[in-house]
């Protein structure tokens, strides 16, 4: 049912960065330099590159300055060389997806196209060599995000979204289903041998759910939530610290000031072998979202990034979460 | 306003247990020992006792097996020697208070007094010397919770408790009272040298709202969290993990099988000086209760242990305090 | 100089397992399961099968009872399918290497072969799949070592092994030489995209130098070293804790009761963009071994498990490591 | 044997600041802040005031710039009021001790006198009231250090200089011993309730071994050395991380630009009973210096900051301890 390609035509690596609007690029750094802790890579007048403290890849997220709302404009995955690109781009005109190749700053070859359910994808396999902040411990600060991990998209058909990337060569590691049947509400898809590269997750979509920095320690999740609360962004604390069923993550999620989400996490597992077969949630059972704790709020469940120019649909198959509201309503 | 009395008759020098009814044993055990990780001292059909783990008293939580709804039957507070329980039970005589003498298993000489709100308090000097287990480094597990640390009280008459107990010697270190007057909402009391031994918050009353372990770590408090996840406890966690404005701690609190409140906590301060002037808060000022993160339930604000044969006062300052239900009403 | 080969003939994932002799199974679980906190898969009169608490495959690590000078009789590498092994066989028959099948417990289809400087290799792609501990919070003890990561082996001849290791696809990630040469005198070989998967030094080799758990916290490090204290294995200590400059390591060394060595550590980054040239440490450097603190005990540098069976070769190159003990005598 | 003074004339609260000489201001507060994570209270051309994180007190330590060899000026004790100042006054004279009334910016009242053995001690019970830091989250950084904890004196009379603080009030926690005899070698003694606030150890004397800041967690005390690594302060850096057994101390010590020590701990425990008698080491158990890992370099144990204008004298216990040295040449 999940069968994945073992043997793709390319080779995607990894989640790779993403790229945003911002209608104020210094209230972006502040939000993301001075509190979240990562670093920057460049700025000019109208755009922003930042990169986690590891990151030797010149930019896991830009923001490019717009007065229009605020939108995700593309999702960045890596593959290994521009070989792989080379190939992907013959297989995804081969299968209707209309690839082009763009030319962009501090990225090598790159190919633009859109997934099975609209999301516009951005593949590269170079970017410029900046040097690692790893062992400069002084520089942390924050979170101390070490590096992009994954993205989770909201999607209107998760079935087809996750068929696509199984195609691609991704793996499935966890998902949730309808009790009893095999209607697929979630999928935990990789490439890099963790739990997630992309999520999908049953909603209005396509539209961008959060993108997500490891960070080293529980610490650094604590740590965050404080700095935010002594620099006054507590205003943008959305969710957590709480542990996630599905990946494991112990997390806390931000909104930044375009209300784009940012999720901290770290603990998660390997995801190698071809015996780990994907593990099974059911729709009913909420420890799939924290193991403890109270519910997110329903503006987490329901409030996302628009990718810009596409259009969103209904959901093929409508969740109903158990959000804080519900629950404080129903049941505590 | 908040005068300290600097050289009260008798030296008390510390929160020191408290003594609460369970309806099952084996229950109180398992969650205490299993989840939370105290260590038990002694166990008879109607009695429990533990102890922190670095602690060499016999006990800092007592639990008689009782069919009644579940209460709390006394507060313990130490003081240095038998003679100041001496003097203690003079000075309590002589304001009306009507101490008597108790005698219990693993304490010595023990004092029982109400205090000025109806508080059912227990004072004595020495208990049962057992060996610390701080060493012992393999038997921290769930919160690893290393010491009792004080108690919270909901008091109908937060002002009248207060005086109470400056005129023993506790000293004030942060206080809440209505922004632009002086009428006090909570108060927040020490004799060791830190935060609070004792702390009044205005409620019907008087009732015990948690009594609290002091843990090694930030780490500890999400451990515990996730044990409590997958143990089967999380029906137990009632809120957090967070960070209180006032006294700092970085929080959680659970409700054990009785409904009884624990707080495990870190990261308190010190306070000794005598220019350690009080900190004053608004109530308006929510960051009082939480830097950051979303308020808690109601039922964390409403709820809390009754005193055993102790008539509950509706408060004399009705606060309204910001709870999770009315946050995500009006303003989320 | 280093060139990867990008499309190797087949497909090794990662690090899998150790083979071990020991003298004493009951005192060598004491040792891994008490205090290092690895989970026991199985046990019989003559073998021990231990795992990470989130791994889900049989094991990462087993001892055979032997009366025999204690050993190490293989590293195992896994692959990802069957398929991969049967064309690594073909591969190893074609370079002269005489590969076996071997048919093995808990292990799906196994090949043997020895690597080019003698080190005796295992790989399989699948082994019998049990339940994850990850989420089973309440067992996390000692390190709470997560999963196996990666095998230091003390190479007679570090440029061979090297070659051979990439030849085979792995991708070096840092390196040391002499100074302003390129005499490779360690090499740090990854195919999980992390720092490594097999590391080699220059010594009397072949030799299995130690094997290295992945543990989630600074904090575990620590905690494993007071259990040692407490539980009386303060001897087995080693090394640490400490922060290698290569790979990022935080770690500790213990020698276990037959005195193989294992590494507990975390805080490795991310290595899978072809961008992620190698990083150079020149010899004189001692950064390389510790950012801070005392070097290394001369005992690390020079002691190492036998394999079993296998001829120990004097090095080609001679190191002269900066010992504790030289150290202290020139320097401190 | 160790009776306490219960009923002291004056009330001695904790360790409250170490005045020393500096040859460089600029290093030293590149040293102390931009390292360990002081913060300045005030600069002059000849003087640095510094304070811990959570510090209300204008500062718990004080350079002096000096052209002469490095010394420390003072130790400094708080107490409780004035008129415990007053009352000390007297005491000191009555029993010879020559006590003089000072004037010094930022202090109030201030008394100076020498202990049993030399030592030159000053004392106050207020000082310039600063906003604590301790919720300026983003100030956190090295070790995070909260407050100025205890200092260590290297005593040549040991039992003489416990004599002097046990009759002012002082309480003994640990102490260690020859084995079978009660020759004192050292002594924890406290006033705050925690393990100390001055130790005595034998050597020669008085000279201040090091003075100690409490720091939150293990992971600021690992973080500090990561970031002496990187800022190029890994030469000041001495010993550990490790744990001490006596006072449990998770501890690590630098020498700052002037050579004299610094601690950095965390982990203490609570010691205000009455019945918390004193825990006996012997002198032969070297766990009371750690519980696990190397013994301390020779020169932790040897070096020491002479006290300005203070004569040295032979230990009347000639110590003989296990160093790092000794270790490695017998037993490794």
């Amino acid at each position: 049912m999940f069968e994945a390609n073992l043997s793709p035509a390319f080779n995607i690596t990894r989640a790779s960065h993403a790229v945003l609007t911002a209608r104020d690029l210094d209230r972006t750094e502040a939000f993301y330099c001075d509190l979240i802790g990562l670093i920057k890579s460049d700025r000019s007048r109208d755009a922003l590159y930042l990169r986690g403290i590891e990151e030797r890849s010149h930019h896991s997220l830009v923001f490019h300055r717009s007065d229009a709302p605020p939108a995700c404009e593309r999702v960045g995955l890596r593959m290994l060389t521009d070989d792989d690109l080379k190939r992907a781009y013959d297989y995804f005109g081969s299968i209707g997806c209309k690839p082009k190749w763009a030319e962009l700053p501090h990225q090598g070859l790159t190919l633009h196209v859109d997934d099975a359910i609209g999301t516009p994808l951005e593949f590269c396999a170079t970017m410029d060599d900046l040097p690692s902040n790893l062992q400069k411990f002084e520089l942390y600060k924050g979170a101390s995000p070490m590096r992009l991990d994954h993205f989770q998209i909201a999607a209107h058909d998760v079935r087809k979204a996750t068929d696509f990337y199984l195609a691609m060569g991704f793996r499935l590691t966890e998902y949730t289903a309808t009790d009893g049947k095999e209607e697929i509400w979630g999928s935990w898809l990789q490439r890099k041998g963790n739990p997630h590269d992309v999520v999908f997750s049953s909603g209005r979509g396509p539209r961008l759910h959060h993108f997500a920095y490891s960070v080293p320690e529980i610490h650094d999740i604590v740590h965050v939530c404080d700095v935010a609360g002594s620099l006054g962004f507590e205003q943008h604390f959305e969710r957590g610290p709480g542990r996630h069923g599905i990946g494991n993550a112990f997390f806390v999620y931000f909104r930044d000031p375009d209300g784009h989400r940012v999720e901290l996490f770290n603990a998660h597992y390997q995801a190698i072998d071809i015996n780990h077969t994907p593990l099974r949630w059911d729709l009913s059972n909420t420890r799939r979202s924290q193991l403890w704790g109270l519910p997110a709020p329903a503006r987490w469940f329901y409030e996302a990034s628009e990718f810009a120019g596409k259009k969103v649909h209904e959901p093929v198959l409508k969740a109903d979460p158990v959000t804080l509201e519900t629950f404080l309503g129903k049941q505590f």
